[in-house]
């Protein structure tokens, strides 16, 4: 007997369509006890997201988030504006009793994501973080070959994400397309917009973080303010890099600019293990590179393994053997599982309270950018 | 003013399903002027044709392909049954004046496919048939560049489309799910199959082919038959290699195969020009491989080109530089142009007479695979 | 104990140079109870033998190769020169009760090349031709494999050499440098050239060829001689593609052409067995591709090899793991097991008897070039 | 006019071959000026010296290097013994007024290592360290792009080189084999082994570095001494993660670790401008990755450039487009260049005055890795 679930929608940008997508495939694709409706989309600018609401099937259109949340027929907001209003938005949701999803990161900092955490779970309801790149199927993959034990004692976890698309200083900051190169809005730079992904996926596989340290840099000083027309400082992190001490002993190395000229979104991982190592890259998401240490000496190698078949992840739901997917079936994986979750009762991850520990991490990698000190993480909190 | 196309699908197998998806897409990424509506599905088994319409959010079901055709709510008929059932189907869908779309081949044989071209065009109505290969954007790239005269004179084409699905001998042929193996039902093996979309492809990119020799091979001689359970002989071919002569001089190689293990969906083509060749790879269908010889010559190479930027074929629709899109994407993508070419008048190809070209084709490839001979198709018509 | 093995080199071009450095460092590397002496040179061009003589340390010059084959202090004739001499010097040196190693292909024509073969057995002389690409490590590990039965029934095999050196019409044929453009020296173009390399390899690692259809293609109809400057109508095939049945009952296609731009020395092959396919390029000759269909269903996909490690043939003799060797190893290789040969009695493949099957072969290719018509080698004799 | 140099070998190892290798080969391809002549060998063993002389024909043997510094005949000293004896062994080379080459890393540390520059620039005698991967031609065609501005201003460098080969607790430490596993005889673990060769080419490719922060970790405390058979604390890094600042204003970030399974000498950089990128692997070393902006948008990728034609550096000399070379021609590339500077009076790179730059960066990593400091460079001297 499948159940509907009304979704109410807050922001009509990229994000807004990626998880719009993945509201109106999942049905198609996967049975998880719920049908989701795209009941109302929410945003100050009524004409654009009228206009997104045609194009996606929305019923109808709110001019104030407010006005979504007080809807008794909406059962989950899912939140998709920039980083600085995701805290008040939840908080009201969560308060109105509606299953919350954010967009990641959950917020600009530790201190503001910290209430959002606890209104969640005041109020019990469903919550989320939408990080994404968990749901690739290869990705689930590697989770599934460490769990199984077929690494071993694990020595190195290494993740970068490289972009290149704010290399010119034209590029302004602020408004509606360049938000996140404003540190008002986004809180941070690549940090909180990229690394928090190689964060949250490493953190899973390969458990917590006791310690790091960072080094950011802004290279450009000074760019446009997109609304006003005016230069000013630069407040984001350009390019971060970092070095970590996981709590089980293996060294972790993490990278991640917008200046590295030839890369548009490759966010790519690897974990060595004494028995083997698993990789994985972003552009080509539909493979791992797999290197058994048990195979027999003379033909051990690095396998690629194309994530396309009925027994990977997710696979058996789409197409068959050799036909691959793309970014947005993350979203769908995600809604689904969400679904699934709320079907079963086991809450998909990552909760609120999960995706609080990527934003701890993030304030520290900022900090010790600034300090140049080593960083302490195992204690539960940051200094 | 976007109006609506009301579409009746015939069938609700995997085909069904990847038209559906595409149907269904559309208009969250494409402004074409049509908006397709889901009206009704026809298919023998209600049972399963309810629970597909259901998933798909069909409004109607109906038993008999005939009726769906009489239904004079219905803009346009998708074909998704076997290839034997193509041909009468078409026919009548044209004299009924709807738009036919038919899934490739055409039909089993040039014969059969004549009298289908014959009806669509004496009925003046909208057709295509989905070799989807073409609609890759990677694909479409090609197109492009070769169109702007990138590689000069071509000396050299090859494609092969590998897989390896029927190794085994317990694949059972006829029925629902291996129907593909019953030479009654799909009229060949790997060259209705297979090599026909690489030949779609190739006489798209390079022109006619004025002859051709070919081998095929039967490697499992009789399989149990999925509906009676009693072995009978095996009357498709198992693997087909081809060696063509193209009107314009170049030389043509081309195989196919399900006994190639490794290789799922492995469609791979090259073109070899005196300034540059391409290379693609359906596993990594987001790439084309380009090597440009008129590039000084220590730094002359082969340049993967990730195709997911705003300028590459119809990524501006879908996200944003590095971010990949899959095998489904190709349907979507030929039912954007399929409507575009409703709304300007401009067809969108290939149509049944394009691919009636195909199927003449492959039937000279089974004809020579038999007489071990040479096969002219410069005249016009097979021998 | 080691026993001295005098040389005597015939010619001073590329492959000679290869042989030359293959002799001189065999030494140093592989213990096999024989060490080289570069004893003397013979050419026409004593001065540019005498050139030769002093960078490889040859104690000295012959200009005429039957001087080279009187001397006494020679052990072993090795034949450089253009095709269309082997047979004369290597009949003459047999005939003096030389040892014959003879540059690929053994002659022009299986004609030619019988009255050779007859030679070296009558007078019962070591012999061997330099097909040097069974000794990369890769290719010998793939043979290795296969012995081991890894692969199963098989099913396909498929193999290419392209290169792009002659595209231009301004490349001369004749004289020393492009004699290999000129039938009369070459006996053929890419047939005998690279193909034959192809074909040396199938018949070792996959059994005897029993029939086969072969396209050719000479894209540039006239050439300048390199010698007299005049045009003159081109005799040798540019690009041939072919397709055979094997003796096991797998299907080959074979394509050679010098005209696939963007290839330099592409010469790739590919085995499809029921278990398992092996696949190897020589752009990256340090490593294998394996598909190993045993693994369980979801780890399963390509092994990217590399052939460093010490298990690994004859890379024992060389540095530490991943450091990688080139394409002047196989003739060090092949020169190791020519001399492992002598001190253990089992001569070294290929020998002359062997590599007359290839060139059978590629006389057959010629003939259904012209004929369209298969082939039938498997009586042992081409029609 | 061709001149001897005769070279003295100290040490008969691993090194000693690459070296012996390159002497033997390099008169045979490159005209440099100078012919070498392997004079003799120096060991304490000399038993083994006496089999690897006569391997390598040297012409005669010394049971201790000062004898061989003694000898008149001696026109260069080749140092390839353990860390812990190149000073004592260069300095005493310089006194005696012979050429010194010596195996990286120059000294244990940069105290170690200044009387060594001191003596030889005292001495006035040609010196060189074997940083021999600046010579791989790949590589020195990545300086050429660089010099020839391709990149612009410079954002990122970054370079790996991992290895797996001491993860098994049983490797021992100490003796001939392992003795790069003991504090003493190496000075530091993975630093002054393979981040020495990463950090050599990164401040000849992107300048010098201003401060770093390092992260390094010792996973088996205790080994067997290979020599006395009993457990010693393990005093060597096993793994090191470093984070510098480039004068240029470029980051870096560098790693190396021998628990990295699955690569062998898995050596990797990649530096990004803001017009390109480029990128280079040691496992296939003929290629280099480029990434160039200036193409137009639709063509841009990624160019994997196969270093193996005549206008790429020193390939000239080698064999023939698409035919690749390996590991031991860098050393064939460093003895060229040498003996090319002893003829042309400019000294090749990197000398010792080069390599103790490197050696200082090296101490400041293990100082790092003690403190959790950044390291201040930028002044000419470590803390």
């Amino acid at each position: 007997m499948t159940k509907t679930l009304n979704v109410g929608m807050v922001g009509y940008g990229f994000m807004a369509r990626a998880h719009s997508n993945a509201w109106s495939k999942v049905s198609h694709f996967f049975d998880t006890g719920y049908r989701p409706v795209l009941k109302a989309v929410a945003a100050r600018n009524t004409q654009k997201a009228t206009a997104f609401a045609e194009q996606w099937g929305y019923e109808a259109v709110e001019s104030d988030w407010r006005r979504l949340i007080e809807r008794a027929d909406i059962d989950a907001i899912d939140i998709c504006t920039p980083n600085d209003s995701h805290a008040e938005i939840a908080i009201a949701a969560a308060k109105a009793g509606k299953m919350v999803l954010c967009e990641k990161p959950l917020a600009r900092t530790e201190a503001e994501g910290k209430p959002m955490v606890e209104a969640v779970e005041a109020a019990g309801v469903p919550n989320m973080v939408w990080y994404n790149y968990r749901r690739v199927p290869a990705v689930m993959l590697v989770k599934r070959m460490i769990d199984q034990g077929l690494l071993g004692h694990i020595y190195h976890y290494r993740a970068k994400f490289l972009q290149d698309w704010t290399i010119s200083p034209d590029v302004p900051q602020g408004g509606a397309a360049t938000w996140r190169l404003d540190v008002e809005s986004a809180g941070s730079g690549v940090t909180g917009d990229l690394l928090a992904h190689c964060l949250d996926t490493a953190i899973w596989l390969n458990g917590g973080i006791d310690s790091l340290t960072a080094m950011t840099e802004t290279f450009v000083k000074q760019r446009k303010d997109a609304t006003t027309g005016a230069m000013r400082d630069v407040g984001i992190d350009d390019a971060a890099a970092v070095m970590t001490r996981f709590a089980n002993g293996s060294l972790g190395t993490f990278e991640s600019t917008r200046y590295a000229r030839g890369h548009k979104a490759a966010y790519t991982l690897e974990i060595n293990g004494e028995n083997g190592s698993l990789a994985w890259d972003l552009h080509d998401l539909n493979r791992v590179a797999w290197f058994d240490h048990r195979t027999p000496g003379a033909l051990r190698g690095w396998t690629s393994i194309l994530v396309t078949d009925g027994e990977h992840p997710y696979l058996g739901k789409w197409w068959v053997p050799g036909l691959i997917i793309g970014y947005e079936h993350s979203f769908v994986h995600q809604v689904a599982d969400f679904l699934e979750g709320l079907s079963n009762g086991k809450p998909a991850a990552p909760t609120f309270r999960d995706a609080l520990e990527t934003t701890r991490i993030c304030d520290a990698i900022i900090a010790s950018g600034r300090s140049g000190q080593w960083v302490d993480l195992a204690d539960g909190a940051t200094a």
